[in-house]
C-alpha cells in the first residue's frame, strides 16, 4: 500500500516542537484508521524533503510512533503502520468517525429571540387542543378490556383495532383497492423515511416539489438521493415539467402534496391530478402522495386524492392524525400495494419494532367516539378565520410588488417579496421587531427562493396574524427605502 | 449502449405464441427501466440465431414493441429503446422496484399453532402489568398544567422533563460524564437503528455477539454491514476473540449486551468488562452497550456498566422502559458523547421527528411517583421464581447431554440439545404437542446453532414453564429414540 496522508502545515511559531506536531498528526491518522495497518510511511529523508524539515525532526517523530507501537521499522524496507497500537494511547476518535457520517443535517430553525409572533411552525394552535375530549378518550382507553394488550409488545403493522378501522375507511372511500394494504407509522415523516429506506440507494434520483417541505429534503439528501426539483406554482407541482423529468430521469419515485402543499399552500387541480398520474404511469414511476393537510380544507370542494384516481396501483398515500389533532402523538398511516407495504413493515420492524400503542388506542377512541370530527369542525372554522386574516393582512400591509399564494386550506401561505429583497437577510430585523418566519432557502431544491418566505398561520390567532403582518410590512417597507437609497449613483472610482 | 438483457427461456409448450412471450419479456425490461432509453436491440437475425428461433418470430415481437412506442427502428442502424412508452401501456412495476430493495427481511416467527405454552417472545408477562398504577399515572398526566405541551409538536431529543430526569439520574450514577448527552428514542431498537444510520455504510464491518438478538442482526444486515460475530459463552462475549477482531478488522463499532444477553442470558463479569474496554480503546472502536435487561437482575450483585467503567468516552449506553414496564409504550434512551448525540438527534428528526410524547409523559409520571420501582420489585420477585422454575425443569426434564445457561436475570435461557438433534427440525413436533420456542438459527451470525434453542420464560408462570418443559423433554426423548433407531445398519443396496 502506498503512503497517502494529508498533513496540515506545521506551525513554526508554536510552543510544541515540530517533531511533536508531526508525531501527533500521524498518530491521529493511524488511530482514526485513515492510515491502515501495513501502510508504508515515506523514508525520513523523503518526508524531510517534502516538508522542508530537518531529517532529525522526522526521525524523532517516527521514534515516538514506534515507541507507542503505532509503526514499526524494517531494515531496508522503511516504516509501516502496525496492527495494534499500545492500549492506553488510542481511543475512539468521534470526530473522525462522524466526519464520514451519512446522517442528515438538521434544518436548524432561526434562533428564537422570544419573538411575540412566530409564523415559524406549521402546526396547529395549542389553544385549540380539546383537552377535555382528549381526557375523555384516554379515560375510555384505560377502561378497555384489552388495556393489557395495548401495553404489551405490538405489531409493526400497527395496533390492530386502529389499523382495521383505517383500512375499512380507506376501502369505503375508494382509497384502498383490492391490491392494497395499510400500515401505521409514526406520522407521515416516518412513512417517508421507510419509503426511502426501501426504495432509495445513494445516487438514486428522486423527484420532489420545489420548494419543498424541509423534512423531506433533508431526509432524502441524507440518504444520498439526487433530488430533482419540480417547480410548484399556484396550481401545485408543474405537471408538464414533471412529465418530462419522470420520462427522462426515471426517478425512484415522485413525492407530491396534492392538497395545501407545504410551503406554498397550493392544491393540484383535478385535471392536473389525472395528467400527473398518466405521466407517472407512462414512465413507470411510483407517486408518493403526501397528504398530511388534506383534512384541513377551509373553502372550495374536496378533490379526489391521487390514490383514489389511480386505478393502476402506482400511488402510495400518506396520512396522519398530527395536523388535525395532536402532533405530539406520532400516529400516521400509509396505504399502498401489498408487496410494498410488506417491505415497509419489515423496515418498520427494524427501525423501532412498532408505533407506540397508547397513542394509537387513544386516537382510535378519539376518532370512533366522534370527538375527532367535532374537533375538526372547530379547527376548520378557526383555520378559515386565520387564513382569511392572513390574506387580508398581506393585502393591507405588504408592499406593492409582493405576491402571495391563495390556499384553500392547510397551514401555510407563501409570500414573494419584490426583488431585490432577500427574506433571509430581512429575518433578523423582523425578529428584532418581534416577528419570525421561515425564509425561502429552507425550502429550495434547485431554484433559489431568496425573495420568498413561509407564513405558517395556523398556530396564531387573527389578532396576532394582523399584528405580525403589520410589523413585517413595516420592516419590508424600511428595507425597500434603504435599498432605493443605496441605488444613488456612486462617486467615480479613482 | 450495448444490448444487455437476460431472457428467460421461452416456453414452447405454452398457449402464448413465442413472439408474444418474447415481446412481453422485452417490454417488461423496458418498462422496469432495466433497458434504458437508447439501448440498442440486437438485429432480428442475430437474436433469432441466439435463441434458435425463426427470424419472423423476432420481427413480430419487435413490431408490437414498436407499435407501443417502446422501441423505434432506424434503417441501417437497428432498433433502439425510445424515451417514452405510450401512456397506458406502462405502469409501476413494483416487483422490479422492490427486487433491489435494501429493506431488511423480517425474522418471521414460527407459524403460531395456538400453542398453549409459548417460550417464544422475550417480553414481560401481561398478567403482571400494574393496570391501576398505569391508570393513576395517566390520570396524573391528564391533570398536568403542561398537558397541551405534551400534545404539541416536540423535540427530537425527547420530552424535556423526562430527558432532564433521565440525564440527572445518569449523571448521579456516573453513567453520563461531562462530555455526555442523552436522547430519548423509541426503545432500544430505534437507538440501534439511529446508530447504524449515523455510523454504518454498506460494506462496513460491525462486531456483534454470536448468537445475537435477531432484531440487531436483521437491522445491520439490511444496512449492508458485514457482521463479525464474537462468540458468546457462559461469561458473555469472548473478550479475547473480541480484542483480536477489533484490532484486526477495526469494525465501525461493537455491540455488547453486558447483562443477561439475549438469547443466552449470559452476563459479562467485571474483569472482562475492563478487558473489553481496554481492547476497544486500543483499537479505537466504539462500544455500544445494549442494556435493555440490566434492571432485571434476580440474583447476585449488580455490576457497573461498561459506560460507568469507561472514563475515556468510547462507550454508548442504551436503556429502555420496555422490558421492566410496558413494551407497548416505545420509550428508551441513549447516553453518549455530545457530538454523537447531536448526530443521532438529526437522524431522529429525519426518521420520525420525535418520540411520542404521551407515553414519555406517562412513563415519567410512572417513574417519579415511585410506581415504577414498586412494579419492578414485583417483576423481580416473579422473574426470580420463573427463572428458578425454568432451571429446575431443565434439570428434571431435559435428557442427558443437554446443556443450558445459568442466567442471573433477564428473560431468556439458552439450551443446547445433545448432537445430532436439530432444534429447528424438532420445533414442528413440539408445536404439535402445544409448546413453541425459537430455534438457534434465528440468532446465529457465523456459527451454526442448530442444536440450540431459546426459552423466553418471563411471560409464562411457573406452572406453564414446568408443563412446557415436561412436554419439550418428552418430544426430545422421542426424537433421540427414533434417531438411534435410524442408526440401525441399513440393508445392502442391490
Amino acid at each position: 500500500m502506498l503512503w497517502m496522508m494529508d498533513l496540515d502545515p506545521l506551525n513554526h511559531q508554536s510552543e510544541a516542537p515540530l517533531y511533536r506536531q508531526l508525531y501527533e498528526q500521524i498518530a491521529q491518522q493511524i488511530r482514526s484508521g485513515r492510515m491502515g495497518r501495513g501502510t508504508r510511511l515515506p523514508a525520513t529523508r523523503e518526508l524531510a524533503g517534502l516538508l522542508g524539515l530537518n531529517r532529525a525532526t522526522i526521525s524523532a517523530a517516527y521514534e515516538i510512533l514506534e515507541g507507542e507501537g503505532l509503526i514499526s521499522g524494517q531494515v531496508g524496507r522503511g516504516s509501516f503502520v502496525t496492527l495494534q497500537p499500545e492500549p492506553g494511547v488510542a481511543g475512539v476518535d468521534w470526530s473522525t468517525l462522524l466526519e464520514r457520517s451519512d446522517a442528515p443535517l438538521a434544518s436548524h430553525l432561526p434562533a428564537s429571540g422570544r419573538e411575540a409572533i412566530r409564523f415559524v411552525m406549521s402546526q396547529p394552535s395549542r389553544e385549540l387542543f380539546p383537552l377535555d375530549a382528549f381526557r375523555a378518550s384516554c379515560a375510555a382507553v384505560l377502561e378497555r378490556k384489552d388495556l393489557a394488550d395495548v401495553l404489551q409488545l405490538g405489531s409493526p403493522s400497527g395496533y390492530e383495532p386502529l389499523r382495521r378501522r383505517l383500512l375499512e375507511e380507506a376501502r369505503r372511500q375508494g382509497v384502498a383497492g383490492v391490491g392494497d394494504d395499510l400500515m401505521v407509522t409514526n406520522g407521515c415523516q416516518q412513512a417517508l423515511d421507510l419509503l426511502g429506506r426501501v426504495l432509495v440507494r445513494p445516487g438514486d434520483p428522486v423527484a420532489v416539489e420545489d420548494p419543498v417541505y424541509p423534512g423531506l429534503k433533508n431526509l432524502l439528501a441524507g440518504m444520498g438521493a439526487q433530488l430533482l426539483g419540480i417547480p410548484v406554482g399556484a396550481d401545485g407541482v408543474d405537471v408538464e415539467v414533471a412529465g418530462r423529468v419522470l420520462a427522462r430521469e426515471r426517478p425512484r419515485f415522485l413525492v407530491v402534496t396534492s392538497n395545501f402543499q407545504n410551503p406554498t399552500g397550493a392544491t393540484v387541480p383535478l385535471s392536473s391530478r389525472r395528467a400527473l398520474l398518466a405521466a407517472a404511469h407512462a414512465s413507470g414511476v411510483p407517486v408518493i402522495e403526501n397528504d398530511a393537510y388534506g383534512e384541513l380544507r377551509y373553502r372550495g370542494d374536496a378533490l379526489p386524492s391521487l390514490k383514489q384516481l389511480d386505478e393502476r396501483g402506482g400511488t402510495v398515500l400518506l396520512r396522519s392524525f398530527s395536523k388535525v389533532s395532536f402532533p405530539g402523538l406520532r400516529v400516521g398511516w400509509v396505504v399502498g400495494p401489498k408487496p410494498l407495504i410488506e417491505r415497509l413493515r419489515n423496515a418498520k420492524e427494524a427501525s423501532d419494532l412498532h408505533t407506540d400503542q397508547l397513542s394509537q388506542a387513544v386516537l382510535l377512541e378519539f376518532a370512533e367516539s366522534g370527538r375527532l370530527e367535532a374537533h375538526r369542525a372547530r379547527v376548520l372554522e378557526a383555520g378559515a378565520q386565520r387564513l382569511a386574516a392572513t390574506l387580508d393582512a398581506c393585502r393591507e400591509y405588504l408592499p406593492a410588488g409582493a405576491r402571495w399564494t391563495q390556499p384553500e386550506g392547510g397551514m401555510n401561505v407563501w409570500v414573494r417579496l419584490p426583488a431585490p429583497l432577500d427574506a433571509g437577510e430581512l429575518l433578523p430585523r423582523a425578529q428584532k421587531e418581534g416577528v419570525a418566519y421561515l425564509p425561502g432557502r429552507y425550502f429550495e431544491v434547485a431554484r433559489r427562493q431568496s425573495g420568498a418566505l413561509r407564513l405558517s398561520f395556523a398556530g396564531l390567532d387573527p389578532e396576532q396574524i394582523r399584528k405580525g403582518l403589520e410589523i413585517l410590512g413595516r420592516v419590508v417597507a424600511q428595507e425597500i427605502e434603504s435599498a432605493s437609497e443605496g441605488l444613488n449613483p456612486a462617486p467615480a472610482m479613482v
